[in-house]
Formats: structure tokens, C-alpha cells, sequence
């Protein structure tokens, strides 16, 4: 339930947490995963879905914005919410090879929603975002199914964990075990309470690279510096009323939350944050060529960018805390970061 | 094979064609392709792949770049291209809602190749790229298989067939039967010879817009005016040495040969061009830091976006010269350009 | 006064014509000019400015969009544009090498007009595009002053001269007098009417490419063919109310129209469109931080992008069909399209 | 000479400092200053301008990439850098409004060096950086005059002051006195040793958020939390052989080096990163179209991107660590980072 406001590495906080300190403080915001683990068949990864709202994602969508911090990476789904600026599908998180049945799953979801698509109106873009959980999950094995989306995706609800569950089963960040990290603030404007959340899963950075709250921990022993490799891919989700092009502006700043950490966004990380705000919400079809929107002043965006580099800062440490030590295929043991501090 | 030379749309050309006037006369590039018809299960689609070259493209990839001409459009892998520069899979074409099984089956058929891949160094970044047919297609019955984008895979050539074949089947352009279409060019450079080529599949344009070397064509009887909507996924290649920068500054010159036609860009087409070169080949390992390549100097560049043009305005007519009259689902008849000229 | 109704080269056209055929047809927008010829000092050049409205562009803002088609270009000020979305300043157009002269005309105006900016609010950016005149003006000898600037912004006005005056005075398009050029069309949204134009300057395009719809023109004889150089800076202006990403979608849409008058974007060619509207208005300062503004529907824009690429189209045709021959620096004579028609 | 190695706030290094710690241990670079500093007429600006390379910069280009971090800037000369991916001018910077100012006087340089631009060959791409120095500086003044920027770029030398000096003398950043600021670092490729150093102009960041190696610093007495406004100009530079497309990647770095510092890139900040390499050297002739280059493999590009992000914030520390209090117009008083250490 996020990173617990009194422990031993908590985040210096700006601004005040949600109630449950995760994405899900938004209202409507609606996290499923499911985890697939076998210690046996070096199975540790999973499938993890973001729900921007509980309707008919098609026929209400979301505006949306994205950024590629690092390119390095195999999300589908992206180039779509750049040009029109709305998310019309959950955001779903997985390791990289199982894209493809991810993608067929949710195509799945959204078609048995809507017998429009693909008949008397055009076709659907669905995210789905990954990382590469190679390092202890037998990713060549491509084994999630179809199913696990399914259940996923029905399984969403208010609440869910961190740590090594979901998508995040098999990552590692900073040559620790990384998973799902989450965190929510509280920002007011104009009198009225409005909520800012990240979800994300963390596979990034260096050993020996990992910093909390700016102070560097040292993680080194006993595992030998890795390479930087692997990826992040984080959600943001807010109901204060934001364009398509603010939104972009403000998933750029996820980057100084994963600075804080300890990245330097290295060459193979796919670096990715999606930004989506649920309080204007577009029609897919529309009689009137000209609706009325809600647009927030860009002079008042300070807030909103400092809050996103601490619930991304916060997101990252909170995956670290949650996780605990695995040995995965060819018997690489992840150490937790509990080992540390 | 091409639009043939002295035809009645021939379109005037500045430089001279290939020998098959198709993108597989850039020495090494294959194309194959597998066509799904079922004409009782309103089955039109099928898959196309280009091959940049026959070995092992993860191992030695060439260079490419990307440009989306209007983002509409649920391609999967060209956030990788952007950043890193290179293409190290087969680029397949298919329909919208196969994206997830072509990707699947192309990510299978890399691992096969490669025992390294999520082992002992990262993943692999596959290109799929779509239209929709689902104007005469059964698209939401999802019939492409794994099996069927192997087949492609493996059956690739250097001869292919343009018009309602592989991913074209199902495709319309500008109110009439669209489909693959290719052609090539040969330029001098320094009195050496090279090629330039461009495979796409047309899936654009408004019924009645259609333009042929600047000439009207009207083809609007029998079929009403269609709204535009469809999508045209354009891949250039040569055997020039360009770098990322450069072979993005030339697919951006695809729009040309597309508004040649008729296109203005409709809102919901999913415009994607990719270049690449064989120019230079980019080692997956290298012991040194540093490589010694080739770089084109770009003020020789516009004879090369001369041709660019070119041929992507002749493969979309050719896309459509080749292609026949077909009744898909909804018992919907689209014509062939045949019966207007 | 816009490109003749009946010409011989008139362009078929979807969409009815505005009144003057001009972007001063949206409501509020002027244009000012200023032309400075002396052919005894080679002095062929000018001032071209577009005011979006006649009121206090920092206080009231309009929204606008950048597409950059080909960078090889020096305007100032487009940065801010695609990061905030709004333009606060005039759009003035000149040559490349009175850039500077121009930003420094155009800050004191608008330092004049705003007492605050630089001391109790941020400062103010200020867009100034550019073409390379060198061809047949003195551009070395930096001609055009500040007073000639604030003589631009003075007397815009709804009423403006087009071919070889202002910023277009020394330009040169597909080997023949180029210069400013402009064109509007009115569009139903809702039973309401709403006007969109575009002025530009024409100093494109290779001599021998010229199409004008869609036929090609020789204008080869007497001047040898040209390579391609130059640039074109198009402005389009609308009244219809869009955000910043639909402003940006609308400007690539120019690139359709340049291409069918024969532009293949060459290498040396900047090639720069920006786009605003008037529809909603931004305020410098706000006390809300959410303001109500109206939204544009995506899926009606394809008959705005039809409309902005037959504006863009007849702009460029209109600066040559108004144009005039004229002998230059280095005693060399560019031909009015009149020659040839 | 950049911060001393050992100092009470020194940050923890990777990699060895280069000679000086300075960008001018790149060789061949040379950075040139003036000071304009006026107490009683509020004057606190001036000019710093960076040479890549001592001789013709038209003639010899070096290969360059922008990243734009937060685009509430004015800066002129990045769209050409983007497009083309090199860079034919020196780097000039300076303070907002002075930036006609400094583009007449680096193109009159420019001119005087080479008599073939704007007439047998194009024009020349200038690259002005700016910041707002109107906290303290009378910005509206507009002080800076073209033989300020003429001197800076004759007295370029491989030595230059820091803080309160050049462009940075009126500059502001976390509530503190900002100004130029420099590091450097030496890596090792194959066993060759390669330099890589960064200039930047600090004027941005909030009141309050310093930190120093991680370290929090309370420097809000006794000036009061100041609203996040400013910018900051970084340029990067090395001998390691880039594409654009990797000084690209390498300047998107530099926001890493910015967040440790304690940025969150606030709205109002127009943060630009512009890297160059001399380890290409592009001609601006060739009679060959292909030339051999070398290529840096991205494999390699972790220490690279590591470093970046160590001289960044590295070189924010030192502008800080050497700028002195000052009291500017509107009798503000800004105090040195050395009252707080």
C-alpha cells in the first residue's frame, strides 16, 4: 500500500500522500494483475493492468500523453496516443516476448465490448508496454497466456500489491529485485482536492547506483556490479483536467524521479511514461463538431511537475521495499533491498 | 512486377527503373507473402514481410528510421528504430487485429535463430506494422496464424506479386481495391550504381480524389463517396549508405508520392513510412568502441528524394493496377481501377 | 487579392472561397507589409507580418502549432510553440540574415505594448521566419532595418498585396518569381460558418517541377534548370477552435499542398508551417487554474486537412501568378509565371 | 577552473576530471567571455560564446544533436541542428532579449570568414542561446551591443572564468546567484583516452531545493521561496566520435544532472541541451557523395551517458559554487551558495 509514510526510507514528501499512497487514490483508477510463478519451470513474470476509468474505455476515452524517455523498448500502442491524444484502452504491463499475446488478449477485451469496432467504425489501440524480465524469468518460454490477461483485466480493483507480483514478478532494478511501485499526492487548485498517481514497474539502473531520498546505499555485496540494463515503464494517472500536450509534458517528468533514484537512463533501458487524466473525457463518436473541455492553466503546472518527480521517485523505492529475494533461471539470486537497510 | 513501363498510367519518370521495377532489385531484400481468401467466411487478408537482407539480421542490422506521417495507427516496434537506429527483424505487414499474432510468431522466429536473445544479452525488437481491411475483411474474426506469418517469413523471394495479395487482400484505396505495390529506381552516385525502392500497402484515401501523374481519375460509380479512412504502410529501401538521421529525412519524403495520388491524410489513416539501408551493417557485438562507416553527404540528397517520391507514387498506382474487382463481408463490392481506365 | 475565380490557372476547388481569397477572410487577422527594391544597390527584399488579432497577443494569446517539413531553416520562436502551444507574438516573415534585425524590431514592440514582460512577469517570444532572397537581393548587405519592421506591424491591415512585395520581394519558386502568396476557404461546422486561410512565401522547388493542379508546366526555357534551394514559411490562420495538437496536425497537412505544385521538400529547402486559431483565446494571466475552452471534435477534421492542403496549394500558385520578372543581384533575371501561361 | 577536486562541496566522481575540469580540456575547444556590469544603470549581463574547434566552423562542421527539456525558451538555430545534425557556427550565449542582437553579430562573423555563404552557396545556420537575467539585470535595456559579442568570440581562449561572468553574470538559479558553470571528464575507449566536458549557464530551479551530491541545502533565508522561473543553456562537447543521432541521446543526459541538482524542469524554465563532437568532422564540400566516418557503438554509450549526467550536475554546482552575492535592479539582493557552505 505504497511506501509506509514512517520508515526507515521514506521519501521527504512536498506534498501531502492519498489515502492508500497508490495510483488508485484517483478516483476511478482500477489496477489488476495476476502473477505467474514456478520455481521449478523458471517461471517468475506476470501481467499487470492499469484501468484509467471503470466505463466503456472506447466510448469514453481518456486524454492521454506520452514519453519516451529511452527508446529502447517494444511498447505497442504509443505512436497512436501522440497523434490523437486520447487512451481508449487499459495500459498493460508485461514482460517483453509475451507483447504479442497481450495485445491479442486486450484486442479480445475491447471487441467483446464494442461490436462497433471493426464493423461500423474503425479498429482500437491498445497499449501494451514491457520489460525485460530475462534476467531471472525463462522469458523464452513465453509463458503468459492469453487467460492471465483476461484475468487481469477482470481482476482490476481499487487496491493490489507491490513488490515482485504482476508484471513486475521477474524484474530487477539496481542489480536489486524491483516489481510494482505505486504512490499518490494530494494537490489543490482553486480550493479543490485533486489526486496525481504513478504505477510502474522497475528494471533499471546500475549496482551500486541506488540512491534514497539522495543518499547513496551500497547494494554491491554480494552481488558483483551488473550492467545497466532493462527498462521502466511508468503510469501516470490524475483526474485534474489536463490537454494532451500537458500530459506529455508532465509524463517528461518522470525522468527526474528515476534520476533521483540513481538512473542515468542507460543505452538497452526502454524508459517509458504514460500520462493519462481522467477529467475530461472524449466521446468516440460526437454529433457536435465543437465541445466544451476544461483546460488548466500551464502557469500553474509547478505543482503537478514537482508531485510527479516524487510519486515517480517514490513509485521506484516503494517496488525495491516490496520485493523480496528470488533465484530465478540459471540460478542468479535477486537480493531485496530489505537486505540493505 | 512493377507497374509496367509503357502502360496506360504509366507515370513520368525521372530516373530509371529497376529491372523488375520492384523493392526486391536493392540487391539482397526479399519479400514473401501469404493470402488468405475464403470467400464463403469472408476471409480477405493475409501477411507480407520484407526482408532487408538474407542473413542474420539480428546479428548484422541494417540502419533505419522511421517517419509517421499520421500517427493513427497501431504499428509495434518503431519506438526502437527512433532511438536506436537500426532495423534487426523483418518488417511484416498484416491487418490491425493480428498485430499480436504476427508479432508472436516473428519474435519465435528470431528467438529460433538466435540462442542469445534473453539469455546472454537483451531482446529483440520486431517490426509489425498494419492497416485495416476490415471494410471487406472478417478482421474482428482475427484468422491470421502464427503458422501463416512463417510461411511468409520462409517463402520470402526476390519476386513477388503486387495488387490483392498477402496483407494487401483485404485492402481499399481511395474507394477502390487496394493492395501491394512496389517500385524501384536506379541512381548514380559517383558512377556507381544503386537502388531505391518502395514495397506498401495501400489502404488510404477518399473515393474521388484519386490522381494519376496530376490526372483526375473519377471513380465514384457505382460506389458512393466513401469517408477516407484506411491506413498506408510504406517501406523504402537501398543499398546507399545512410545513416538513422538521413534515412528518416527520406521516409518523411513518402508523403510526397502519397499526396501525388490524392491522399491529404485523412484523420483516421495510419500513414507509417520506414527506411533502411544496406548501406552500412551494424554488428549486435563489437569488441571495438569504434567503427569505421560510410556517410552519404547530404547535399547530394535530392536526387534521392526525388526518387523517393517516385516510387512511392508509382507503387501506390501500381498497388492498385494489380489489383481485381472483389464482394467482401457485408456484401460490399469494391472495384478494381481496371474498370475506370 | 487571391488567386482569380475563373483564371487560366485557377485550381478546382472543394470548398468555397472567402471573400478576398486571403488569410485576412478569418475574422481579426492583418497582414503588414513592407518592400524594399533599389536595383541599383541590388536591394530586393522585405517585411511581411501576420497579426492573428488586433488586440494584445501577450494578453490574449491564440493557440497555435509548428510542423517543421524540412529543418534546414533558421526561424526564431518555434520552440515555445510546440512546448506551450500558444503563440504571443506577431509571425513576422523576412530573409535569413534579417533575423536578428527583425527579433529585436519585433521584442521592442512588444515591450512597448506590455510593461511587465521582463519585470514582473517572464518574457515574450517572439517569431520571426525566414527565406534565403539571396539569389537576386544584396542578403549579405543586411538591408532590411529596424524601422522597416515596425512599419510592417503598423500598417497591417485585412487588405494586403501578394507576389513579389514584403518578405517575398527577392524570392524565388521553382526558377520563377516566387513571393507572398495567400487563399482562404469557408467550412461548415454545425450549420456554422468558419473560415481557414494560409499566406506564405514562396522560395522553393526546382525549376522544371512546376504543377499546377496537377499539370506539369515547362518553364525550363530561357533559364537553365535550377537546383533546388530555398525554403517556404507558410502560415495558416483559422477561427475554428482547436488545441495546440490539432493546430500541429493541421500544419503538416501543408506539406500536401506544396507537393502538388511539384515540391519534393529538397535537402536545402526549410520548409516551416505554423498554425493558429482564434477560436479559443489563452490569457496571459489567469486566477483560475481551469479555464473552459472549446474543443474540436478529431473525427470531423478531415475536411479541414482537404482544405488547409488547397489553401496551402492555391497560396503557392497565387505568389507566382502575381509576380513579376525581375533582374537581380549578379545580373541575374528570374521569370514571372505569366511568361508561361 | 571548474569546482576544485577537493572542496567542501564536491561531488563524488566516476570518472577522472579532465586537466582543468573545464569543456575546454576537449581539444580544440575554446570558450570566450565579456562581462557587462553597471551598478548604477542595473546592468548585469554579457556574452559567452563556445567554439567547437579553432578553425572554419562553415567549412569544417561538427556533427551536433539538441535535446529540448523544457521548451519555454527562445533560443535560435536548433531546428537547422536537428534536421541537418551538425553544427556551423560557434554557440553563442546571452540573455533573452538579446538575442537579434547576438544573431546580426554571428552572422556578420560568420560572413566576414567565409564570402561564398548567400552566394554561390546557402546561408548560415547561427546557433543564440538565451536565459532571462531580469531578476537582477535591466533586461529591457537591452544592453548587450554586437561588438560584445564580437570581442567574446575573439577572445575565446582553453581558459575562462566561472559564475558571475559572460552570459551568467545576471544570472539566477535556486534562489541563488547562478551563472557559467563547467566540468569535465576522461573516458577510456579500447585504450585510447577520450574527453567529454559540459558549459552550461544555470538560471534555473526553486528556492530551497538545492542539493548538493544528493545532500539537501537550506539556502531560503533570508530570501524568501522564490517561484521556479528561468532556464538553463547546457553544451556539451567531446572528441569521441558521435552520430547526431547519439549527441542527441547524449544531451537528453543532461537532465539527469539537472534533477540531482534539484530541477523538476518547472514550466516556466526553457532548459536546452546541445552536444557536439570533433571526433567527425563534416565538410561543407565534398566532391565525394560518400565519405568515410567513424561510429561510436551505442553498446558503449553507458559510461558515456553516466559522464554527461557527472559533468552536468557537476557544472551547476560550480556556477554556483564561484558566483558572488550581488544586488541588481529593484534593489534584489541574490545571495552566493558560499554564504550557505
Amino acid at each position: 500500500m505504497g511506501l509506509p509514510d514512517k520508515c526507515e526510507i521514506s521519501i521527504k514528501s512536498k506534498f501531502p500522500r492519498g489515502e492508500k499512497n497508490l495510483i488508485t487514490d484517483v478516483p476511478g483508477v482500477k489496477v489488476g494483475q495476476v502473477t505467474l510463478q514456478d520455481q521449478e519451470k523458471n517461471i517468475h513474470t506476470g501481467v499487470t493492468a492499469v484501468l484509467p476509468h471503470e466505463r466503456n474505455l472506447f466510448q469514453e476515452k481518456v486524454v492521454g500523453g506520452v514519453a519516451v524517455i529511452n527508446g529502447f523498448g517494444k511498447s505497442a500502442g504509443l505512436v497512436q496516443v501522440e497523434e490523437l491524444g486520447t487512451i481508449e484502452s487499459p495500459i498493460v504491463m508485461t514482460n517483453t516476448f509475451s507483447i504479442g499475446t497481450a495485445l491479442n488478449a486486450t484486442i479480445k477485451h475491447m471487441l467483446a465490448a464494442n461490436e462497433d469496432i471493426g464493423v461500423s467504425t474503425g479498429t482500437v489501440n491498445c497499449i501494451v508496454t514491457e520489460c525485460n524480465d530475462g534476467d531471472i524469468n525463462d522469458i523464452r518460454g513465453m509463458h503468459v497466456e492469453e487467460k492471465h490477461v483476461f484475468e487481469a483485466l477482470e481482476n482490476a480493483s481499487d487496491s493490489f500489491e507491490e513488490g515482485a507480483v504482476g508484471a513486475g514478478t521477474g524484474m530487477c532494478c539496481m542489480g536489486l529485485k524491483g516489481g510494482i511501485g505505486s504512490a499518490s499526492r494530494i494537490l489543490e487548485c482553486n480550493g479543490k482536492k485533486y489526486t496525481i498517481g504513478a504505477i510502474l514497474m522497475s528494471n533499471f539502473g546500475m549496482a551500486g547506483n541506488l540512491r534514497i531520498d539522495g543518499k547513496r546505499i551500497d547494494t554491491t555485496e554480494p552481488a558483483p556490479e551488473a550492467v545497466e540494463k532493462g527498462s521502466v515503464i511508468i503510469v501516470i494517472g490524475t483526474d485534474i483536467p489536463f490537454s494532451a500536450r500537458q500530459l506529455k509534458r508532465i509524463a517528461r517528468r518522470a525522468v527526474i524521479g528515476l534520476g533521483r533514484t540513481g538512473s542515468f537512463l542507460g543505452n538497452g533501458s526502454g524508459d517509458i511514461a504514460i500520462a493519462f487524466s481522467t477529467g475530461n473525457i472524449i466521446p468516440h463518436y460526437s454529433k457536435e463538431n465543437i465541445l466544451p473541455v476544461k483546460m488548466f492553466h500551464d502557469s500553474a503546472l509547478d505543482k503537478v511537475f514537482e508531485a510527479t518527480a516524487e510519486v515517480v521517485e517514490e513509485a521506484v523505492i516503494s517496488s525495491l521495499y516490496h520485493a523480496e529475494t528470488v533465484t530465478g533461471i540459471r540460478n542468479k539470486t535477486v537480493y531485496a533491498l530489505q537486505r540493505y537497510i
